[in-house]
């Protein structure tokens, strides 16, 4: 009845306030989630919200990863920068690296790394990029990214573990690219569960550029996450709904929840 | 002669450019030093440049040790700020992990920790902040400070191993406290060569504030390390005197330079 | 009745969002308000809030003021830093000047200069501070401080004419100081009108130190502004709380609100 | 001779150091040029370099511009992002209204606006970013840009005065575009002076990516600036070259140097 085997598991970004600014309500997501993309300082996250995030995300027993993202509190990530490759490897070391060592003092373990915000989509147009970002990622280290774009092929490549997302709460345009933008999209519930579903029954989306109901790339044999935000407006209800669903599949697939 | 057991070892500051702006003449300088205090990317360095130098380290067989400071590229790492015990901590994790997946991929080990700047004479004077300081290193790291300030009993308390520095291009209060400003002291040859003798073989300083020569708090049996800085005027030749001294003193206490 | 002479304003802190990070209900603040301190991007704030917060403000009819603090945002400009006094100036001019420059596209004028966080209780404790910072604002500039302080002689001494501030949502010490941190407290209304009666009424407050009611240094014939915060814990509340108490007494004294 | 009226005058970026950060020689250009492009604290300058920067250009009586820049230090303005058309303007406004108060302090008038960088190189190439930049300038302003781009046909639509550039120190493409990175080439003298001439006699310059001599866009009647750079290496002896030769060109023109 799904693309692809095994249990799909919920990630959310966290960790994205900043001094005192505050961003999603982490607390209240934390026990609906199953893996955190705990951001590192540079798009989102100071070291004290690190430190923070990943002490609650051990209480709550969800999984850390690293959310590395551009240098940019300002455009939070979003505003696209030509860095060269060598910039982009680096900065990737250094996040993770600064992640690892607060997961070091909470004898975690690093669970994967996921690029955020328009970094993600400049990998998944651009294989330089994709590249040049999974060469600031430790070999062997599981990484998440977008199936059929140079992110899945560079990742690949690299000698990492590629991990297939889906979106509750981005859509798709009819090329399989995903629409975002500096603020997210306010939705509807029915509109998250169609959407959900229909991604991981049929790996399929309703393109919003063109109204068709489009075939995305396959995900293969790929573990599969599903991706919810904690900026969206009415994040928790997404992510409530999306826990839902995801539910429900994982229970049809495997038995149980 | 000396005051402590073993060689000396010079350590000097590196990795301080930023960007697109130079700091010191770094490949000069390092094959005239054992021992290097990289910049984390708070006060100073930036993730391409970290990676710069910990692979030119490797190249000169220079040790590397983490350099972390207060978050202030403007001014330098050297504005006093008060930060809250919590924001200490974190800042250090943080850095210091940010280093260590450089070295991860040099596969060279973390030598030490050194922090930076104001944030070092803040150490010397308040025990807080240096207990704070101190619990964002990991347990049993061999750490650098200022021998018979709070510096040193923080350290201890912290399980950490203390090397006690002596300063090449740094002049001190008859209190034992450093002059230290937002930019280094013009220096003569023959100041430093008596400058670090008078440290070295007599434990002793010529004030800057009475002219006396008074005793610095005693080394014990801790190994010593000479500081140079790579922003100093004129660097390469206090470094090039410093490398004479220490070398002609380390020959005395063990035979060899 | 009053201790002073004219009407009361209420100023509070607006444009205090940086990037995609909300501050304050700003929106729903300005009906409530006589004045603005505009955040001009050291402490927080960033160009395009700035000139959403000013065409905000002009839309109704809500003076404008420059609110120029430390550079530093992960702190939100209340953490302690150490700058030489042309730091201050300079800081002081660049704020200003890049604020004048939005209040000029929408032809207003600027109301006041009134320093932001921590740097305000810094001169209000230091003088030198105090000088360095009204050395960086144009001549005969209105300037908001605390009476009794540094601030004021200071002021005065620059040519600047002075206002002082009474405060709906700050607490005092029995020497005068505010009670200042990272976070603002929680109020309740009945606290909150208390604390601006006596204030208004007779110049004193209740000491959180010591619980005595002390008074407050002269202001003198200063005119008064009565300040509060977009980022306090229910702060709507605490500012419709603070209009009805102005009003009242604005009333009382003018015989119109 | 020329391919313009009146005088040729030299600009130079001037007052990017930061912070402890040093960048070209400043006090040595000063005396060689006629027009500084000062930094504005987004890629490069802070408060107190600008305070001093055009403290020093109103001895050497060189005319202030402002240079606004992209919002990266890190990349010195060099890394092209994607900025709303709001955050362009916006930017705009802010640094050119922090340094009309440095000019105010010093009695100076405005002289112009030019972006620096890369964000000059995207105005050249998107009539958009062009028109978004040229709206946060002052109506009736002096821009600088480059003949034959959006740069100049954006500023003439928002009622701008433009000035057409010639480059010293950088090469263009056979498609008229100029040949950019995050670091400057170095250059031969005699290539200086040919370059200059070529440009400044005969409107073309020798692509270097064909190698043919190809016509740049006509300047018409525009007033026209040569620009050099303060960090070329070598830049000292660009700057004396170009003196040379814009003064010869001026003497053959009117007759005067």
């Amino acid at each position: 009845m799904t693309q692809f085997n095994g249990k799909v598991l919920i990630n959310c970004d966290m960790g994205e306030a900043y001094g005192n600014y505050a961003c999603g309500p982490d607390d209240d997501i934390l026990p609906l989630i199953d893996i955190a993309n705990v951001a590192c300082g540079f798009h989102a996250g100071d070291p004290c919200i690190m430190a923070k995030t990943v002490a609650q995300c051990k209480i709550h027993g969800v999984k850390v990863g690293a959310h590395p993202g551009l240098p940019d509190i300002q455009g939070f990530g979003r505003r696209e920068m030509q860095l060269t490759p060598e910039e982009h490897t680096a900065n990737m070391v250094y996040q993770i690296g600064a992640l690892q060592a607060f997961l070091d003092r909470e004898q975690l373990a690093m669970h994967h790394v996921k690029p955020h915000g328009v970094l993600y989509g400049m990998m998944a147009r651009n294989v330089d990029v994709a590249r040049a970002v999974w060469a600031g990622v430790p070999k062997g280290m599981r990484v998440f990214g977008l199936a059929g774009t140079p992110m899945e092929t560079a990742a690949l490549e690299a000698g990492l573990e590629f991990w297939a997302e889906y979106y509750a709460d981005v859509k798709y345009r009819a090329d399989g690219s995903l629409v975002t933008g500096r603020r997210r999209d306010t939705w509807g519930m029915e509109d998250v569960r169609a959407h959900l579903r229909l991604q991981l029954e049929r790996g399929q989306v309703t393109a919003v550029d063109t109204g068709e109901v489009v075939a995305l790339p396959s995900v293969k044999d790929y573990p599969v996450s599903v991706c919810c935000h904690s900026d969206s407006p009415g994040c928790l209800d997404i992510i409530r709904t999306a826990r839902g669903v995801v539910d429900e599949v994982n229970k049809a697939v495997t038995g149980s929840s």
